[in-house]
């Protein structure tokens, strides 16, 4: 061996251990994401499988392979004990095939490579669809199709739009279709001015039109009223709202090390996910009572979200998304502003996803997290009741929120957890960003004699109809796994013997403990009942089951017909609830290949098994929806639409968890100077 | 005349001078509630048609006689113009009877003065209650009771109950129940120390225990755990919060000025009544593009909160209580706790109410508004599709919140209006304080076998089922008062022909407008639709129907039977949604004379005249409810419980109407010294 050759040897040792170490060093916790090292080193260990492949080679998806539950709680028990092996769970497309292809980071040998051969594709990746974009510019049609309509190429700007699927047996290549917008006039709102009538279809493992369409002609929606930016426009300004500041003398209450956050009773770690973004694994709270950390949440995640219009025609007849599966959900995570997108105490994350080429991509600040002190109040009582003697006990409110902010094209998602003191943890969607329009004709609604599927916003401009269902997955182990879904349903008895009470009726609780999965399939609506997830096994000392429950948001079911092929696909949203056993596998309700898929691996098919359910690990899967009726205040932007639900502790502690809290510490100021930014 | 005569009658002139001018300087608005002044010159003008009563007469309720709504928009049009007579509404209990009195506080008549002659009775005064509950110290059987359970006489505390109605057709007594609790050990929780098994009946207008019962015996719940003052508490502490300190280095946002707050782009008053507690009036938001202000709200309060409980049983069956109607929301408003019921930035109102002997009584800061920070965003979004340019633009959300806390016994309600920029008003309500709990012999839960209508909490301790049904009275005047109802019903449409889309369904909406009282009544539930409260005589630009939506809660409705006495007086709960034409008398969900009412003055009864609505000036009712199934967590004092609904411009305005919000500027320190306080 050639002296140079040692060195070269010696350099590649050191590099590797470098890479190593780095990757453990950052490895606080089985559940952590994939570190940028890792993501290179999953990268290297990928392309070397496939070596005269490399630039054929994309990366859709590249992720933590989830390690064996057994093996997290146990390390969890003892962190000092060996932690479960680091693995990651890739997707690559190549010749017109989904790889599935487990790596081994420590032995860095591939564990499994499988092909898929069932219906529908992975993620796409944003390197895809920026590739595909830029394809019309260049394009023959497209460019005479501009032309015609008196358009400025350079104006015009296409955006991507997944496909779905309408019942079609044959399987179809992997496509996606571009519809464009125009921008003169140096306007950024281009969702808003559709150029109608002209669709691309691009085959992306081929990335390249494979079809045009240029159908009809409608005026491009005009430039005026479209503007969201401040620096843009012109006064008068308003309503003013006076700044704040805030400031924490004792810091912020809460503790990152590493992914894991500790805050006042809360220990919990907030893990990423190119596909789902946020996950919050590993939730425990300290029982003052018992002086011991208790489970709650072993992992949740928004599992998919499904985003049907509700134009039958031609042109958007398959404008029927599912955002996380096939945009993904923290793929398309933006960095949030401070001082804006989160307040002045909030600390931040950033947050790495491979590229298409596998190579780590950086999101600054992709998550914050803050004590929110809203001005509400955790619990309170004035007693006047006492002789001689006022009352009064008030302990002012604190939570802690993390929140992502995925902006998947044109919509903005803001996703926040919201942990609170009592065990409470609140789970907020908003929904701002930009409505997705249809160009027409109509500038009054009073010409409109047709059925236009959604609500006139502008001049020739419809912003259609839609719906937003978001699939949380929460895998709640209250006080360990084996849990069971208790119905306590809220009947009404009639008073039969008129002597026994002046009353005629009152209602009490049934408690119907769901056995399968059927029995745990639950539509809101009218009935009355808490939902609930206890432990059986474990009793409060007056012999309550420990639990929490369900506060579902407003109720919004979806309104397609169920055998509808968009609602096949999103069939997981047919029922509000369900619960299923835990399985590794079943993560994604919509399935694990979303674009173009059948409907045929959905929370709703895996649960047509009807396992056995009680007592057991097992899952709960809540939908919350939106159904969206745009009006003329959510145009150009959105003022956010809020919605939510909450999990809160039901006999889980002795009696109410935040008794003994001491409300904290008020602040004067003195001597201050302060200096504002506009 | 002598002349010490006549220095007597201009000291008399000056002083009814200086007490004219004191009511008039505070008069800012016709919707002003009574000033201290105006009290004590009500009692003056009816103690004086009362000459030889003054000291058997009681001032049941006094408030505003409401001003006619044209005069009081014509003042509001014009501010200098006369305002309409100032009048007072009072409702008296003279020789066992219910006088209705109005006096004009001008001209110092009483307009009219007429003897209630139908079921129920008027709210109940805090002195009477007060004096009520001093009876069973010196009740001879009652001592006699305390004795045999070897309790102390003076460790006992007594409470008020109402009795409700349960199909007697002669006209009862105006008594009330008195329970007793427990207080030994220095404790205070009186409430979850039930002494069960006694009921006084005392008869009101006689003051005197007219009816006495000892049924049963069983264990008062124990002293240990009941305690919920910090400063009698143990360690451990926790968990712990960190302080936080909030500087507006520009001062607040809002004005007040008298009772109108001014604040970013919304107008609006806030009124007080002993009854309904918080009210607010003539809101209005400034409409940017129009460079106008733009009406929303004429009034809008709680009109009833029915509060059923689910025992059946002697001791318990009765508590069906209505508790603005028998207690006052406004009578039972607390003081606010600075920094704890309401954050550091703050301002306070106070509020004045008559006594039984007419005589104003202060509570001190009644009332608090505040800017609230709390985290969120108005809206946003992120562009990332314009080639080389990344764009984000990001409002931070500030609402403005006006509180009050109603404490009626044990539980505290905090009562939240939230204005937001954006022309949404959200209603929040909080629930906390204590259970009302019933003493059993149970221990465990495993040793019950029978139904005890509640959650065991603690030893002894069952805290029984109930409702919290809060009826919303909301005028809206949207743009005026000719307003319509309008359900946008979510529709299923079925695609017939295969050939005109890929898809077999989606949904429209069909907008049905309400002719009548009986189409505008809505349960919610599985039914997919839009409320709306439309002005069909204006349209924004394009022709839509400028509007507000009610964006409902979590929906729960009644359990108990329609024919149920206590559903029968709460029968305005039995839809969510009902509209009726404005009609200046209809306030009272529950009826005016609610205590012991026979439930023929309700919303429901007024309602079956089915009057037309559409096109007219419209009130919208809406009912927000809370199924309360107990859990350990709410013992000894209950973590707040929140819900809400919003009313959300739709298509009231032409566009986003904070897309020119600046975002507020961020303030940053140098050299601060803070202090803190525990």
């Amino acid at each position: 061996m050639s002296s140079a050759l040692k060195i070269m040897l010696l350099i590649l040792v050191l590099l590797s251990l470098h890479t190593l170490s780095l990757a453990s060093s950052h490895q606080h916790h089985p559940l952590d994401p994939l570190t940028r090292s890792e993501f290179t080193l999953v990268r290297t260990i990928v392309q070397k499988s496939y070596p005269r492949s490399i630039h054929n080679l994309t990366f859709q998806y590249v992720g933590l392979d989830e390690p064996d539950k057994p093996r997290v709680l146990a390390w969890l028990s003892n962190p000092a004990s060996k932690p479960p092996p680091r693995r990651a769970f890739v997707i690559t497309r190549l010749s017109k095939k989904s790889h599935e292809i487990v790596v081994d980071l420590s032995t860095r040998l591939i564990v499994s490579d499988v092909v898929y051969d069932g219906y529908g594709y992975p993620l796409l990746t944003s390197d895809e669809q920026i590739a595909a974009i830029t394809l019309p510019q260049t394009y023959e049609p497209f460019i005479e199709s501009v032309k015609k309509r008196g358009l400025n190429l350079s104006d015009v700007v296409c955006s991507t739009f997944t496909v779905g699927w309408f019942g079609e047996v044959k399987i179809s290549a992997r496509v996606l279709k571009l519809l464009c917008f125009y921008t003169d006039h140096g306007t950024v709102n281009l969702y808003v001015r559709p150029v109608e009538g002209i669709t691309l279809v691009v085959d992306l493992d081929e990335m390249k039109i494979v079809e045009y369409y240029d159908r009809f002609r409608v005026p491009v929606p005009k430039a005026e009223g479209t503007e969201y930016r401040a620096s843009k426009m012109k006064p008068p300004f308003g309503p003013h709202l006076n700044g704040a500041a805030f400031l924490q003398p004792d810091g912020p209450g809460f503790n990152i090390d590493g992914h894991t956050v500790s805050w006042a009773n809360w220990v919990f770690h907030v893990g990423y996910d190119v596909r789902a973004g946020p996950i919050i694994s590993t939730a425990s709270i300290y029982d003052l009572d018992k002086q011991t950390h208790r489970r709650v949440l072993y992992r949740g995640f928004i599992s998919e979200l499904f985003v049907p219009y509700m134009d039958p025609t031609e042109e958007w007849y398959y404008k029927t998304f599912f955002d996380s599966g096939e945009f993904g959900f923290g793929q398309s995570a933006v960095s949030l502003e401070p001082f804006a997108d989160c307040p002045s105490n909030a600390e931040f994350l950033d947050a790495y996803y491979a590229g298409a080429d596998g190579l780590p991509v950086k999101i600054s600040n992709a998550f914050c997290i803050f004590e929110r002190y809203a001005g509400n109040i955790m619990w309170r009582h004035t007693e006047l009741e006492i002789p001689n003697e006022v009352i009064r006990e008030v302990r002012p409110e604190v939570t802690l929120v993390v929140r992502m902010v995925a902006t998947v094209g044109n919509y903005d998602y803001i996703l926040d957890w919201e942990f609170k003191p009592s065990g409470s943890i609140k789970f907020g969607v908003g929904l701002t960003g930009v409505l997705e329009v249809k160009g027409v004709t109509y500038t009054h609604a009073d010409h409109i004699k047709e059925d236009v599927y959604g609500t006139l916003l502008a001049d020739n401009t419809i912003g259609v109809y839609h719906d937003h269902f978001l699939t949380y997955y929460l895998d709640l182990d209250v006080d360990g796994e084996p849990n069971s879904f208790i119905k306590k349903k809220l009947e009404k008895i009639q008073v039969i013997d008129p002597h026994s009470s002046p009353r005629k009726s009152y209602w009490t609780t049934v408690s119907e403990t769901a056995k399968t999965e059927s029995d745990a399939r639950v539509q809101l609506g009218l009935m009355q009942s808490e939902l609930t997830v206890v432990n059986t096994n474990k009793k409060t000392k007056l012999g309550n089951d420990v639990g929490y429950r369900l506060i579902p948001g407003s109720a919004s079911h979806p309104l397609l017909s169920y055998d509808d092929y968009p609602q096949i696909r999103g069939a997981f949203t047919n029922n509000d609830v369900w619960v299923t056993p835990y399985n590794k596998s079943e993560k994604w309700a919509g399935g694990l290949y979303v674009d173009q898929s059948h409907g045929d691996d959905t929370l709703a098919t895996w649960s047509l098994r009807n396992r056995d359910i009680e007592n057991k690990d097992i899952v709960l899967w809540y939908t919350i929806g939106f159904h969206h009726v745009p009006c003329q205040e959510d145009f150009p932007v959105m003022p956010t639409l809020s919605a939510g639900f909450e999990l809160r502790p039901t006999n889980f502690f002795e009696s109410n968890p935040v008794l003994k809290t001491k409300a904290p510490k008020h602040v004067d100021w003195s001597n201050c100077s302060t200096t504002t930014h506009p």
